[in-house]
């Protein structure tokens, strides 16, 4: 496993997801094909299966390592006890790669808590910060906005919160490229006394920050585009995000309905056939990769299970680039320089968002 | 103001919402059209305004009375305060007529927080209620579901979610016609010990009463109809209320987006204009009048502040019905009997929801 100059060196579960193997395989392919000589890749996993896969796609002369792991912890177990006991799980071995120095980002679309629990367990946290976060992103009428936390943490403190917004709004500057990135508190009101005993200490805290705060923002707000980072707990976060995800399909069915039994629009629907498609894509979770895990002591994406080749590959996108912009650095230099939170934030002189 | 035998007495407030008066008279009047003898309706707010509607409308031959109220509660001012100092504001006014025993049902569709202000000044709480909560109607893929509280409350006890379990359960039995309704703690997974600290000790009150109650149920599971009764705090139940009302515009605008420009699919959205509107119509929050506020000593239906005449109309039949179902004497009796919530809870013999 030896680096080579500048080769960005990514880790990729091949266990992970419902269609594993083959869509993580895939994707990995693709995303090679893309890269070439900028990165290294790495499967892990049951190597006679991905071989196999390589095979199948006619990609097992391409220079993509498999580094053998003979468990697979799956969808419905309990993370930190399967972590703990599946040593030689897929995740673990990836997660290791990286702690060992061997790779430099790793990807899995796995059991979400169970790669949250071993980033944890292995790399642990980036200094600074109290609480590592899963940021998703939302499509919205401006663009996408990203949401943290999504899950990682079900209760928050204040000083959580905050520590979101940093990371949240410097992912948002160096990967997604927003100049001076709008950060909101999603509430229920807009004045900063709204709220829940949450939601009006963490407001204290990144208002006196120089974060670009917009203050309170409400759930209309998001698909709005109003800010392009949203600051929660990860408790109304997965909350959101699971009940965003399940909009597209509940309206499809619904708009099937009403068309059933009428010609006319049975013909209409027909020739709009591309534009529907166009519009499924916008909403596509693929097009972004997955939810990278901010504030751990190492780059890591989280993919949804179903995740396609294509958001596979994007996801080694954006670990390549996370790794090329060291966000990580970014991120523990700024929250050890506000890492006195007990006493008011100052505006900082050294503004790094613009 | 005298009641002529069986008659149920509404008093609507005809200064709240954006398009006041004239929705909340129209409405007002396509509800005297259709209950006629049955009720006995009250519009509360400047008698000059009302009256010109009324004329306008042709309707002021009707029996329907005017109270008049010279103050209004802005939708943007501060509900506490301005319920305080406004004594002639319509809601104050129209919420006083209850407490006297003068009408049996209050209406509005002006500043939500006013309106929750004002009842729990003026008309207080139901016994063994702690915390009243507003319930709204969600559209489903099999119908609808009642998700509550969603805005009254921000920071809530388990004692506080058991009562909304309790309460919604009640109203979807007696109001919406389900039989034995299915009640669910929205969280972050399906496993009991999932969540954060608040739903992990409401699930075990619930858990333990004779509620027909389904465990946790996740984001996704609102619109898939997986329950009747959706339980969670207010500050939860708010922002995924005003993000599901934000959906439909997202989604028709960014449609409309890969429409333009394309002949034949623009040709195919003219044909399907029927069932565009139809399921526009499916999402319509006017279809089910307005969000019953349950646990105040009283009737009282919050309405959208856009409400629609329909709106208004709907919001009359379901308080009608509230009235003559003796709903608030059900929830009082069943959560007296439930109150000692220290104490674990038996399955109780009398089951009240089938």
């Amino acid at each position: 496993m030896a680096k080579s100059n500048n080769q960005i060196r990514i880790a990729i579960d091949a266990m992970g997801g419902d269609n594993s193997p083959f869509s993580v395989v895939a994707g990995t392919v693709m995303g090679y094909r893309i890269l070439r000589s900028e990165v290294k890749l790495f499967l892990v996993g049951d190597t006679q299966w991905i071989k196999k896969e390589l095979v199948g796609l006619k990609a097992d002369n391409l220079p993509i390592e498999i580094v053998d792991a003979q468990e697979v912890i799956e969808m419905g177990e309990e993370p930190a006890e399967s972590v703990r006991r599946k040593k030689r799980s897929s995740i673990n071995v990836g997660m290791t790669l990286q702690k060992e120095g061997k790779v430099d980002a790793f990807i899995s679309a796995g059991n979400t808590g169970a790669v949250m629990a071993s980033s944890l367990l292995i790399l642990g946290r980036l200094e600074g910060v109290d609480r590592p976060a899963i940021a998703a992103y939302f499509p919205t009428e401006e663009g996408i906005a990203l949401v943290l936390d999504v899950g990682a943490n079900s209760d928050c403190k204040a000083q959580h919160l905050f520590q979101f917004g940093v990371m949240g709004a410097i992912y948002s500057k160096y990967i997604l490229k927003v100049k001076n990135p709008k950060v909101g508190l999603l509430s229920i009101g807009e004045e900063q006394t709204k709220g829940n005993e949450l939601t009006i200490a963490s407001h204290k805290l990144l208002d006196s920050s120089d974060l670009n705060f917009r203050g309170n923002i409400e759930g209309f707000d998001i698909l709005k585009g109003t800010v392009d980072v949203v600051v929660c707990d990860g408790f109304v976060g997965n909350i959101i995000l699971k009940f965003a995800e399940s909009t597209e399909g509940f309206m499809t069915s619904l708009l099937k309905k009403k068309i059933r039994g009428n010609l006319f629009a049975t013909f209409g629907a027909f020739l709009m056939t591309p534009a529907f498609k166009c519009f499924k894509q916008s909403l596509d979770y693929a097009e972004y990769g997955g939810a990278p895990l901010l504030g751990i002591n190492g780059v890591c994406i989280i993919c949804h299970g179903n995740s396609s080749p294509k958001a596979i590959k994007n996801a080694i996108l954006v670990s390549t680039d996370m790794v090329r912009k060291k966000v990580n650095k970014i991120i523990q230099e700024k929250l050890q320089e506000d890492i006195a939170i007990s006493k008011p934030l100052s505006k900082k002189v050294r503004k790094i968002w613009s």
